[in-house]
């Protein structure tokens, strides 16, 4: 086989290249900023100090449990577990770069609110783009290093040149870089997550209800915690979620195209996706160069928005072109819009179900009028209904993407293989909503940047005309923040049929191995109507309810550590209420980080262990013996995976929105309707934000990358449900 | 075709004759005791009146819904709009049986505690007798008699003795039975559990924790809907949901049983779930004889777990000895077997999960300490951690009985037919749960008997003796109740795969009338690999949560009213708290009444509409023009079902056990535990019990009736997903 390797997939290093340029540059303008008065360098060194400390102490965790296993995957194949522990270390690598850019820059964002809005807003955006440019970039490459080091140097076969499946085999090993990364996410979002709400309910609490002083005021001993936990959790963990989507949806579009290189003998399909993330990387460097504010006065969201939109057009342009010249069919790129609608959709949707603007958070306002039980029960009940919207898009997404890939197929002159074409077509997509992700990770680091900017702002005592303009900011934070939940989650989504189809093109693999020579149209059969299948289906299901339950129920601990510790503080030292002495920060510094690393371990090894532990027990019971290749457990873990990312997706739109709606149902009241601050229908509210913390910022954005990781184990770990031992 | 009646099958009328002599004979018994002082006349009238009047609007409601769908239903067959009509009437029957008993023997309930305890729970016992066995017998003598008419007298065929599908098209038309006792189930249970959850969240909020005085008491505006609740809600709603339940799984037992006909010839397949009912419901009698307190000071509990185990003995050695007669073979008596341990096992969880003497609820209670939010925080955690247990043990069931029927194939002389058998297993495990059902009934309804006059008692001012004995009652009543509940969720993820598979044999009989000769086992597929099929399954688990979001933001707008009301009758006439003048009960009874009639309409459509829509949908998207007897459509819609079942269940068992756990969390600080009464905890504890009433009083319970509705609405819909059009 001779692989002509297309002038157009050297822009993907290229870019790669750029975009290290670019951050570079941005880091040092950023840097360039002064870091305000002594005061705030005090709150900053502190925050600084937590975050990185605990950053160290989870990425040691992190380390320690990748390594062990990484030693077990060498049963598979070692380049499988070189490729994991690449993918788990680049995770962590972005996450911290993220981090370090942020503890830095949210004091010169707070230095830079004194001197203009525009100024701040720029701080904070382009600290946050050097984050979103370190996670894709460093997605890319490596994603992209692995794939050509494997494909050239380290391969699977002597005879390479001739084999067919040359590009499958070596993606097989490369699925241990999208394992690897989700892994890490795992472990990144659920400890930070932990971290964060511990932190903020406990401030919150004791702080904010029972002594009823204002939010990040320095008497509150959480206070530190809670700034710490804004970088660790909403920066570190979301930049982590997105790290992982873009190289597993990577590698499974990869995947997917390695099954219709079979019939093209065409290698673009396999490059595809790196080109078109590439470009829409590039696009993304357009968009947030544009983003500055046209006067004082004008609302930063638009200005981010503007961005946004720039960025999407340039990415459509881009992509009718590259899609006609690598796949040649149009309908791929219509795919690809439908993939940048839809996030447009979810994002517009995510607004009007957790903004105040709209019925649903003043109905949760109304019922806080009538005591916290009536917030609790009314915010639940519109948690579950904003599944429904996204559903039915995401729904109208996949079967569209699928019709035109279908389409596509006679197009290019392959009509009886319409399935795997169809199946591109929700690659296509899943690439397509991808596309803007720089952009959208730019926008939500932004968000804990300017949120500790604030608490800077406020600890520092600076004058109120400051604060009004962090606040501002503050507030697009809260929204960006939402808007990529609500993203990632569409994405995990969208992502999810591509990653069950790359899982079954694995399945044919090892298949073929063992001499049992099947198409992925024979093999990708998942039948829910066998009971086994049907069992299978439920426990998959099962595990996203115990693991959403593992996640809030470790923040509700911690939190209790928290506001027994703080109401400690302040019964021992009355003077820490007077303003006379200082609190004891670190010791809850040392609450949350001790909590979270301690509780994050059970949820995260949960579900590496329940699909290989289900699909081995399935072999073993109903295929053992019967040399079918494994067709039971095989279906099986399918069913488990699939009805698993189903009820997970659901879950997760359900606590992020429902959490996120509290958050702004309490805003609302405190913007003066019901009483306003300190009335009854804000301590309703209080504690129905405080019951969305560990929904929206814990559980929820957990699940998007706990979908994803279900799926990249699945492909891992193929072979040994196949044949129903490990091949070492 | 000669069908000899088996002499064991008239065992199935001359039970159920026997079954309502015994019904008179109870109710005689119960009426004769003595009404108990005036006061006590007089609570009990306003309750009895406040119940009827509200029972009379909703079954005017229901009615006429009911005949709207039935003229609809014509376009498929007049018999089976006739059949869904008497099913739905008999199902309000029972349940407006039920509930006059109820009310007529709370006030003797609480007359006959002042003379003893023992006295005091059989009057309660037997009256709750009384209702399980008008729903039981009336469930069973409807199907029979429906069946045995449809079969005899208003057949399909003109050459009906020599057509093998003699019963399979019979009870295609009886499907309409279980359809109309769900449909009306599921008003019954979703308007009965709105008005029991607004008057008690109403009477709880503002009377227990703003007025601070006790439950129960007269001063409360709300206490007569609150005692009201009770009846149309636990008592009428929970038999309308044990009605639905027997005739569905008997339906669609029969319905496998018609399918094994095919191959062994012999009706008796047919006529066992009949007959193992049967013989169930005269167990539930000698155990129902058996209750009674050997002292004074015996824990009632005891006395109801004496019966309980009485009737599952007699019913395990009847199984035997029906299963051996009639099927042959001793694998399906094991099935049984594990149905009925299953509802043990289910029990024991729901206790642990819910009782105040174990981790769960001790871990709610403390979390309390720290307020309401981390009281929610924990207690939501604990009941997505409740799933658990419970669902392993389904799969567990479900996987076993499945492989037990499939060996009985081979011991009958069938191998090649193992999946049917197979399938016929897993309804041998469901009508093994169901046999004791009338036990378990009357224990339920026994609890809102109890409760109402624990009600009666207090607001009467019984003394201190008295009022300890229905204290007593009603904390069993309390756990009578969550049992039932789980026993009803277990039952309903049982019966799921045989409903399933009776819906694929509906398909299968359509086909047939098509020409396209299938058997079950080649249509029985539900492939969520294919992109539609996926899709549908997604809609499936949101139909879940979109249902679950309006049944329990309808008790919150009603609650809402209720405080409303309540807090202006206390301001308005101060003379109420004083004791001086009567609240106005009446206002609250009809903002109940008008809140759960008006709200329970959409919640009750949307899922008879979805899947007819979904399935037409798919229809003609994918199998228009194909003549491939709908295959898409046939298969989305069982995915539909499939995966909503999944969800119903976890999500039922999480509001349920949640609820159950806030619910005892409260009852355990008030015994006196982290404070007691009155004590910031218990203040707590009371926001998270009054979340957790919606969830395990409405939107559980109905999601029990929901997940068989959706079957019952797929037997009887079959033939519009295989041919895309109405037969008429």
């Amino acid at each position: 086989m001779n692989v002509d390797i297309d002038t157009l997939v050297y822009l993907v290093p290229i870019a790669g290249i750029i975009g290290l340029i670019v951050a570079g540059v941005l880091t040092k303008w950023v840097m360039r900023k002064d870091t305000g008065t002594p005061e705030m360098k005090v709150i900053g060194d502190a925050i600084r100090e937590g975050a990185m400390a605990y950053l160290a102490r989870q990425y040691k965790t992190i380390a320690i449990i990748s390594v062990i296993v990484a030693v077990l995957l060498v049963a598979l194949d070692w380049r499988i577990s070189i490729a994991f522990l690449i993918g788990a270390f680049f995770s962590s690598l972005s996450g911290y770069i993220g981090m370090r850019v942020s503890v830095s820059s949210n004091i010169r964002t707070a230095s830079a609110a004194r001197r203009s809005l525009n100024e701040s807003l720029l701080t904070s955006f382009r600290a946050g783009a050097v984050s979103g440019l370190a996670v894709v970039v460093l997605s890319l490459l490596g994603v992209t290093g692995i794939f050509f080091l494997y494909l050239f140097v380290l391969n699977n076969d002597t005879d390479f040149e001739s084999n067919s499946l040359w590009f499958s085999n070596t993606l097989n090993l490369v699925a241990g870089y999208a394992f690897g990364a989700s892994f890490a996410a795992l472990f990144a979002q659920l400890g930070g997550g932990i971290y964060t709400k511990a932190a903020d309910v406990g401030a919150d609490l004791v702080g904010k209800v029972e002594a009823g002083i204002p939010e990040d005021d320095p008497r509150n001993p959480a206070v530190i915690a809670d700034l710490v936990g804004d970088n660790v959790g909403d920066c570190a963990g979301r930049g982590a979620d997105l790290f992982e989507s873009t190289a597993a949806e990577n590698i499974g579009a990869m995947i997917m195209g390695s099954a219709i290189y079979l019939y093209t003998n065409d290698p673009l399909w396999v490059f595809f996706p790196l080109v078109v993330c590439a470009f829409g990387m590039l696009a993304s460097l357009v968009g947030i160069a544009t983003v500055k504010l046209r006067n004082e006065n004008e609302e930063p969201m638009k200005a981010l928005n503007r961005g946004y939109f720039i960025t999407a057009i340039i990415s459509a342009v881009g992509l009718y072109f590259i899609t006609d010249y690598m796949l040649g069919a149009w309908q791929y790129f219509v795919c690809a819009i439908i993939g940048i609608l839809l996030s447009i959709a979810i994002v517009y949707i995510t607004q009007y179900y957790t903004a105040g603007s709209y019925r649903p958070v003043r109905e949760i306002a109304d019922a806080s009028e009538t005591g916290p039980a009536t917030n609790i029960i009314t915010g639940f009940s519109i948690g579950l209904e904003t599944t429904v919207l996204p559903i039915i898009a995401i729904a109208l997404s996949l079967l569209a993407s699928y019709a035109l890939g279908q389409d596509a197929a006679t197009l290019l002159g392959h009509p009886d293989q319409s399935f795997i074409f169809g199946l591109y077509g929700t690659a296509a997509a899943t690439i397509g909503m991808l596309v803007t992700a720089t952009f959208v990770l730019a926008m939500d680091t932004f968000g804990p940047i300017t949120d500790n900017a604030g608490g800077i702002v406020e600890m520092s005592n600076q004058p109120e005309e400051i604060r009004n303009r962090t606040d501002k900011l503050d507030s697009v934070g809260n929204t960006t923040k939402a808007l990529t939940k609500g993203y990632a989650m569409g994405s995990a989504a969208l992502a999810a049929f591509l990653l069950f189809s790359a899982f079954f093109e694995q399945v044919v693999i090892a298949r073929n191995d063992m001499g049992l020579n099947t198409s992925l149209e024979e093999v990708f059969h998942v039948d829910i109507a066998q009971p086994q299948i049907f069992v299978a289906a439920l426990l998959g299901a099962m595990l996203v309810f115990i693991f959403a339950s593992l996640a809030i129920r470790a923040v509700g601990k911690a939190a209790g550590g928290m506001i027994t510790e703080v109401r400690r503080q302040f019964k021992e030292d009355p003077g820490i209420m007077e303003g006379t002495s200082k609190p004891d920060y670190a010791s809850c510094v040392d609450i949350s980080t001790k909590a979270a690393l301690k509780t994050m371990v059970l949820p995260g090894i949960l579900p590496v262990l329940t699909p290989i532990i289900l699909g081995l027990l399935m072999f073993y019971a109903y295929d053992y013996g019967t040399d079918n290749g494994g067709v039971i457990a095989v279906q099986a873990v399918g069913a488990f995976l699939m009805v698993a990312t189903i009820a997970g997706i659901l879950m997760a739109i359900l606590l992020n929105n429902g959490g996120g709606a509290w958050d702004n149902a309490k805003k609302f009241i405190e913007d003066g309707h019901h009483g306003g601050k300190g009335s009854p229908a804000h301590a309703a509210a209080v504690v129905g934000d405080t019951v969305g913390d560990p929904f929206k910022d814990t559980a929820g954005p957990s699940l998007h990358v706990l979908v994803k990781l279900l799926s990249t184990i699945s492909l891992v770990f193929a072979v040994v449900f196949v044949t129903g031992t490990f091949p070492l």
